[in-house]
């Protein structure tokens, strides 16, 4: 493909963008195909001549669109959102255009540079303690990485290097490798599953710790947790502090935890995914109250920052410790300025990066940070609205308190009718709904984060669950036999579990 | 940023992609700043209010490209080549605005699909074995991950679980803990960073072996180690061999390491993430004779396959070994269609995942197969005029044999004419190249890749070396005290650490 089919090609290519945009709203969010659809549609193989830009552009509609869960539709409320915006789809264009892999400062300064400056950007913008930016004074400093797990992978192996570190100093006698079977780490019982995931990955056993009936992870309950550890012998290692839970954005107690990670010289990691966000906005800077305290601290921009996957930042109070914990270095990769700025490589698992600061640049000047807050702002104020909804009609409940712009809420009764209400949703594929327990009870997670959602598309969704719902009510469901708590639950997952 | 304003921006940018490229070539390859440069050029925080994208991209020009080492420069002679080409660039604007995140099947069935087609397509456009793909019968198949550190990582944790397992079953009697404490790795000594990287971060102790003239691992050495390992108690538990070494492009003996480690019940990664392009085209395949006892495989197409970084394949013959070892499931990620089709987040260690197979797809139709093999055909005619320049020339001698499109050469006599002639080439910034060593020998890596290098871009570098190299013998430094061989080293490296 020559440069001119390049412009053509491009400039196409924006236009089906634009399209797309603009009539996301009138697409079912889910697809009406079945595993294995793309199979029957494309060849086995790649062609041995090319093809022209006009037919793949062609087939990305014809085949790749009715295969699509719309990710950024303004009826999507699954998980969490994942960010999408103009400024910053042009960012990247010019990331992998450019194409250089910042692996070091020569591989390319302004990479480097510009990720150290937007990452002291993005610091202020939250109201970050100051020992986490990067300056002159301090060890500081941010990196972007892909995802939440990558980076919560990382810091459970640096804790876990660091720990056997310090153990070794205290008990020379002692082998490393035995040291690293006594380490146990500690998240709550609603951490997301890359904490747990994580853990396994880096060989360190996890308690999931139980929460208070506000979702969250306490003092005590830790406090006894290592005890009881250390009585068996026992190495307490990190701790993952959660800012919003995934299931219910609920806030571990930061204030409490903190002291003990400190007393028991435990690293501490913060995982505010989702939540981070809002800390934009200093009315909400209360629920990071105790940050302080955290050796890592990580927001995924590309969830409600406007800033497309993958951009998860990663701040540190002291990335020696992170950087001497997987430093292996070769002769191909020295340069003659080492030492005076950071060698990014050190600072996650892959060698290679992309130039991710661009779109993160884009983003903040083009928006500004009133548009960051006005952003942040607007979905709560539609979760807010959304709320008020469920409170009026009394076949609903609220099962936790809004949190952010997340909401919690079911059906009155059994379990199964929430079930249903979803199967249902989801079969109908006009918005997408994920299921979520609290305690015994099955709830709905209903998330705004597309930058698309405006007020209609709150009642949209809101008429679609009533009506939904009355249905279901309508057509009475046999009634279990008493006491079948078995069979309420079989039923209950016989459309999930294959 | 309204739509409008989007298409505006996007095809300006589009328009400044193409000069960029066309313009390249005229272009310093190194940059000429020091570190903190862009801090003094860059405000210390966001701007509150939003700036327009035209200041934005003019900004691009006046700041962040001059601080750029420019990787797809046709004068980019380093590490190994970084891969770009238009319809990837393109096929990623797709994927950075449809955002889905492809967590599982329903979370985009097309994300899935297009992805297990296109490792399918690139499995079959190298010539891998049948077990290595997607079928109806048994458990291969393919996924993209973000890079070859990542898979290594990923495939060592993968061996170090299912080794453990296996010993347990075993011996129910050992605790797992302690099995872990006895596992223990093997690769070559010229193994890249990343394999010894990988070994520390999955905490499994690694033996880094010496290999033979062609700088390859052989049978008999590895066989040696586990035989030594066997009587300490130790128990082997994965090999990565190199196809297309990181300093020379050596190919280690599959063919003998491959029976080995069936005997051995170890798990064989393979590393081709260079030279697994080259198999494209079918006079190289020999290289990978013995790829069959491979439990896992990695090609970097993002190196020299004309995609886009980030896009590091990695194909397996039983995918549930690594779904298996890593597995951890919560309820919001349940869906119907569970185990009819790969849920491709238990294959990688993050949750989110781009649509990384568009790009692919993009390029396998514009370039077709016969576009590819050109590619790598061009490349490797174009480094075998530089082997014949090196040839020509009695100052120069090649210390290993050209190997695809790698030429490792040196200046005859003392290191320190080597490491003089780097030095100079990168201050003047028109070529970048990087050293390795050779056994005792400091030598010269001249690598093409950039999909924009012509023979006269192979005349430019020759002249600019050959140049550089008079200079430096014009130049006659003082000899060296006799039997110095330290003050030899401290002066080779002086230039190199700070």
């Amino acid at each position: 493909m020559d440069t001119k089919d390049f412009i053509d090609f491009g400039k196409a290519t924006i236009d089906f963008v634009a399209n797309y945009v603009e009539t996301l709203r009138e697409k079912n969010v889910l697809p009406d195909v079945e595993p294995r659809y793309l199979f029957n549609l494309l060849p086995e193989k790649a062609p041995q001549k090319p093809e022209s830009w006009q037919e793949v552009l062609k087939d990305v509609e014809r085949y790749i669109l009715p295969g699509m869960t719309h990710w950024i539709s303004p009826h999507f409320h699954a998980f969490y959102p994942t960010a999408n915006s103009y400024p910053a789809i042009v960012g990247d264009i010019l990331c992998n255009s450019l194409t250089c892999m910042g692996l070091s400062w020569i591989a390319s300064p302004a990479c480097t540079e510009l990720e150290m400056i937007m990452m002291n950007w993005l610091g202020k913008l939250l109201g970050l303690p100051k020992q986490f930016l990067s300056s002159n004074e301090g060890f500081g400093g941010g990196v972007i990485q892909g995802s939440a797990s990558e980076i919560t992978l990382l810091c459970s192996i640096a804790a876990r290097e660091q720990t056997t570190l310090r153990t070794k100093q205290l008990h020379p006698d002692l082998d490393e490798a035995i040291i690293k079977t006594k380490l146990v780490a500690y998240a709550s019982d609603q951490s997301n599953s890359s904490v747990e995931r994580s853990a396994l990955l880096a060989s360190v056993p996890i308690r999931l710790l139980s929460t208070d009936d506000k979702c969250a992870l306490r003092g005590e309950t830790l406090l006894k947790a290592i005890k009881e550890d250390l009585k068996k012998g026992l190495i307490p290692c990190y701790v993952v502090a959660n800012l919003g839970t995934t299931g219910t954005c609920a806030f571990d107690n930061l204030v409490e935890l903190g002291p003990i990670c400190e007393e028991y010289n435990m690293w501490l990691h913060i995982d505010a995914a989702y939540a981070g966000a809002a800390f934009a906005c200093p009315e909400y800077r209360h629920f990071m109250s105790g940050v302080e305290y955290a050796d890592s601290f990580n927001v995924n921009a590309h969830k409600w920052l406007l800033i497309n996957f993958d951009c998860s930042l990663l701040w540190l109070k002291d990335s020696r410790k992170l950087v001497e914990s997987c430093n292996v270095d070769r002769i191909y990769l020295k340069h003659d300025k080492q030492g005076l700025i950071p060698d990014y490589r050190n600072w996650q698992i892959s060698l290679g990066r992309r130039f991710r600061s661009l779109k993160v640049w884009f983003v903040l000047r083009t928006y500004g940070v009133e548009g960051i807050q006005q952003h942040i702002r607007h979905d709560i104020q539609l979760a807010k609205m959304f709320e008020n909804y469920v409170k009026s009609d009394s076949r609903f409940e609220l099962v936790t308190e809004r949190s952010l712009s997340l909401v919690c809420f079911r059906m009155k009764g059994d379990n199964q009718l929430t079930q249903e209400l979803i199967n249902c949703l989801t079969a109908r594929r006009k918005i997408y709904i994920v299921v979520a327990t609290y305690r015994e009870k099955l709830i709905a997670r209903f998330v705004i984060g597309s930058r698309l959602c405006r007020e209609e598309d709150i009642t949209f969704a809101w008429d679609e669950i009533t009506s939904q719902a009355t249905e279901i009510l309508r057509s009475v469901t046999p009634p279990l036999e008493e006491g079948s708590e078995e069979s309420l639950k079989t039923r209950l997952w016989q459309n999930q579990k294959v």
